[in-house]
């Protein structure tokens, strides 16, 4: 129906951003707040259940009905059983969000992770859209992966699956936050490569400005942003190897560079292909609103579910 | 029906493992005889008509009923359209064998990849069984994975999935068959164990008596094995982070070794774990009839769907 829309939530460690997205994928309304972790997780959590009632309320007085609810935090998410296990940043150990969000609006809901969900929608509406087997890469603080298959994304055993930011491919380099050493986002990630550049450059920079410093020339600059490309380049290879996906998308903080990310890592993949097969690569298509997006389609799967 | 059988071949390089499999996965008869693949490909594809027919004969004599049949081949497959795509040790290029074997028995059935089959009924009827997620990885003259999540075993977008093998854990290590160096294949597979202690050695010894030599005290044989336990692990970490399985089923050539292989390999991978969720480890229970029984279980599901 063009007038039902799903509630949609996607909350983070500094903001919830939320919407009302209508079964076409169209973004009829959208809200952002802060999610002030500080104040413990109880609070977090009414101020989920707050804003899924005043959303609910908006579609109400808009004309759009409320059809099912979809929340995507960070962290540990049982997608199965529908309880955000743990998460660091937002401070929830154990909580049941899918069950009391459901109860507050009384529709149908899911719960769901922000990575896996973001990624799924960048393979169902955005840059992976037409392809069966998409690798969703966001590459921002940390770097995670979504393989989402026939518009379907893995959760692994106990949610943790797609921690490709955590694969070693440089065996003793930098440690890791995780514990590891070498692992692909102590290298790559966005914050990896403004952390390396300030290391050696004793100068501050963002991925963007050290990807820019590099294209002017600036040594120090194209040698952290090579080795980023390398690293990334080598773990996406892995990636290839066991997902053997159609298409590859690659997102967050460090795609903003655009062409300066994208034509360099395409080419040190390519020439580190065997028996690999090529896949299609982009650069994520839906920015920063993939999170809400994905909390959307998994409201609007519960619903199909639901009525099924 | 307990005289329904499924006609399964598991076809192999050197030999074709046939059997008449019931419902319930008990195996009612079987044969094994040559490939010959010297002699062609297009022999080969007669020898694997020549016998499902020869097998369903044998079933209906034997009060049986042949239902499906199952073909699994090395190399590339394409289960979905049914063709084996590429496979270098029997020699086939775009065979479509699904079509072929089904045309010739007149019942229904499926063509598979014979790791990811023999992975399939590992999962469901060996090691695996009663975990919903699993990761099997046969370790022999290769090393590869079966990604198997509620009984379906994934096969990527090109068939090409699960090369555990060839992600590389020792970069700018020995050079690996596939053209990349430093492949986990070419330092764990059980012909590199052998391969390698040869080198060093100067002797000629087959991976379980390099781990025999090493559990008696032998220094070559102990750095030898050790090295592939090491990598082994290393490259079962990558496994765990981006696949979060519950069961981890090790079989092929170096799990002959059993707990010489299984002990130190979980003592390995637990002291890497820092976020993972440490799986329940095990040895492969079907030996080398896990790609017959995949053949039987795919075939299985073909009547099902077609039944369905």
């Amino acid at each position: 129906m063009a007038d039902d829309v799903v509630v949609a939530l996607d909350v983070g460690g500094t903001g919830i951003k939320c919407a009302l997205v209508d079964s076409a994928g169209r973004v009829r309304h959208g809200e952002r707040h802060p999610t002030a972790p500080q104040r413990g997780p109880d609070a977090v959590v009414t101020t989920i259940l707050d804003l899924s009632a005043d959303l609910a309320d908006t579609a109400g007085r808009t004309g759009l009905r409320p059809r099912a609810v979809g929340v995507v935090v960070p962290g540990i998410v049982d997608e199965a059983s529908g309880v955000a296990v743990w998460s660091a940043n937002v401070g929830f150990r154990d909580v049941p969000l899918r069950e009391l969000v459901g109860k507050r609006l009384g529709v149908p809901a899911a719960l769901g992770h922000d990575v896996r969900a973001g990624g799924l929608a960048e393979a169902r509406l955005g840059a992976g859209r037409g392809y069966r087997h998409v690798l969703v890469v966001p590459i921002g603080t940390g770097i995670a992966a979504a393989h989402v298959v026939d518009g379907q994304v893995f959760t692994g055993a106990h949610g943790a699956a797609g921690e490709l930011g955590h694969i070693v491919v440089r065996p003793g380099g930098p440690p890791c936050g995780c514990g590891l050493r070498g692992c692909l986002e102590a290298v790559a990630s966005a914050a990896a490569v403004a952390r390396r550049y300030a290391e050696r450059a004793e100068d501050a920079a963002g991925a963007d400005r050290v990807a820019a410093l590099a294209a002017s020339g600036d040594p120090v600059a194209a040698a952290v942003w090579h080795e980023a490309i390398d690293a990334l380049a080598d773990g996406l290879l892995t990636g290839l190897a066991l997902f053997d996906p159609e298409a590859l998308v690659v997102g967050g903080g460090l795609a903003e560079a655009g062409d300066a990310l994208l034509d360099p890592l395409g080419r040190a993949l390519r020439a580190r292909l065997t028996f690999h097969r090529e896949p299609a690569l982009f650069r994520a298509a839906l920015g920063d609103g993939a999170g809400v997006l994905g909390a959307a389609l998994i409201a609007q799967d519960a619903l199909n579910r639901e009525c099924a």
